[in-house]
């Protein structure tokens, strides 16, 4: 392995694990390369820090649609629980546009009063391309913030579908934040996911918003009947909550919800169950992308892949038959190619 | 090749381009099995087709969120088609809910008249697992309805994301229907959504809501302004325009645009280049779909798998690790077994 520029990994790890902020940001930077030799030694860091009897923290997803309050909120809280003297990571998962690969975030001045705290770290992360088959590496910067000391990781994601669900794979609680406004919209993505949600705070619930938020909140409250209970809910849940993010309503309450969520997940099991199935998933999704990377490393493959997709363009195979005849081909015989080169 | 119950192949195709609707929806419910030898069926009656000179119609993707009236245009373009002496097919892509498995669309009372036609044929498909790595066969249901001879392929997804930009894969034109609504919520998944769009109609553009629809067009002109020009647009596009499906206002000239648009890119080279990357994609997608299946059907690759998930499942390996293990010895060793088996 190269060690190119990065001090020696034992000193790396270390320096992580006594909550070095640069070592974090050092860190997740390498978890997120495309590079051949920071993939390596993304895996390295990784099973050397399983040996370690790695620390649990919370960590808890916040989604909602633009202009719901998300940073509002997740700032409130944050401060919230740094004056209850825990760390706070956030996570902000930022979905690089479909095509220009623009970035919908990056507002730096956004959580102005959290980012300056010292036991709080803000950062954000592209989603990654979408159809070239690298996956994120949100899970494993929560595991990362996790063995930094950190108590709660708060993983915030901007309602974009998939994405939303994605991290509703790699959170332990996931929060969706809404609007007050009218009913029929109770269809569709907000379906999806409100079927994920752990906890749902209907926000800006004060002013002349509060009687629309509570009336909002009792149509959430019948959707949600409607839907099959599911094995990780205790009696309660999923429970929703009227909150104010800018006036600093009801954020205590949401933090007792949660916490309680947690104690009762782990006195029955779900905690473990939810977090070894999020590893199962990992594991197979690293499958696809380890494949995607054969296929693109392995000349003879990349050569039949190569004139395939020619024949293609051309009108002149089946792309489900020629994708058939490579993974015969890949299946057949021995490719002889190293896939660490 | 077993055939089973079903007819000889030859004389299934050719009942096929010769409009049968049976035969129609028979294969098309080939295509979205599971099963091993629908697979297999799949690719050679799709390989056979492609001998044939295979006909182009105009596909046609219509998203919007629930609510803003997507039935109600769907029916509403395509009596207006149907009057105009054309085949339309409209194929309802159904996103399973995520968790429990349901679906939201169902009402087989939606586009009533459509319905009822005789040079109109409506099927909903579900779009598949999330994460079982099935693809859905959409573009493949296209294909087919074109080999049965209708001029319009419209396909209609539900606004729920990554859906939407899977169905921007597989059409021609991609229709983005909005509501008379407030400016603030341009971003997201919206702007995603824009960046893909050939054509976006406001709905609902009467009565008191009027002079709502036209501020909203005005705000999505200006949205559109800033986004980087494509090498598939003509001067005047992507276009926005007002309707009202329900009166069937604005529907003519939402059809000419789809004509205009479809005449400027056959001539500047543009359809048939858009329509090769679409191959290639259904190529790169179908490789992960067979990568799914050898994994599971190879006995000895399927309890590497097995035992991986075991150890991970306790915690005692890392998953980025073991998925590369795994792939490393499906690429230095020859499996010897037969994929199709």
């Amino acid at each position: 392995m190269k060690q190119n520029s990065q001090p020696p990994l034992r000193l790396l790890l270390d320096s992580l694990c006594q909550g070095n902020r640069k070592s974090i940001s050092r860190i997740i930077t390498i978890l997120e390369s495309d590079k051949n030799d920071h993939k390596a030694l993304t895996i390295e860091l990784l099973a050397a820090l399983r040996q370690k009897q790695p620390r649990q923290a919370i960590r808890l997803g916040v989604t909602g649609t633009p202009g719901v309050g998300k940073s509002t909120f997740i700032e409130s809280l944050g401060m919230h629980l740094v004056s209850r003297d825990l760390k706070v990571a956030v996570l902000a998962v930022d979905p690089t546009s479909h095509t220009s690969g623009g970035s919908i975030l990056g507002d730096k001045t956004r959580m102005h009063n959290l980012s300056r705290e010292a036991s709080a770290y803000i950062r954000s992360s592209p989603t990654g391309k979408q159809h070239g088959g690298i996956t994120n590496r949100t899970a494993e910067a929560a595991f990362i913030c996790e063995q930094a000391g950190f108590d709660v990781i708060i993983i915030e994601t901007t309602g974009t579908g998939q994405t939303d669900f994605n991290v509703a794979d790699t959170v332990d609680i996931f929060v969706l934040l809404i609007a007050p406004e009218g009913g029929d919209e109770l269809q569709g993505i907000k379906r999806g996911i409100m079927e994920v949600a752990d906890l749902i705070l209907v926000n800006k619930a004060d002013g002349p918003l509060e009687s629309s938020a509570k009336k909002t909140a009792a149509e959430y409250e019948a959707a949600l009947r409607l839907l099959q209970k599911r094995i990780q809910d205790p009696p309660n849940f999923p429970k929703i909550n009227l909150i104010s993010a800018q006036l600093e309503v009801g954020i205590g309450q949401a933090w007792k919800d949660i916490q309680n969520l947690v104690q009762w997940r782990k006195a029955n099991g779900i905690w473990d169950l939810v977090r070894n199935e999020q590893e199962i998933l990992r594991f197979r999704k690293e499958l696809h992308n380890q494949f995607v990377q054969l296929m693109s490393q392995d000349k003879n493959l990349a050569k039949l892949q190569l004139e395939s997709e020619e024949r293609i363009r051309k009108g002149l195979e089946e792309p489900l038959m020629a994708a058939q005849q490579i993974m015969q081909s890949l299946n057949r015989k021995s490719i002889g190619h190293d896939l660490d080169n």
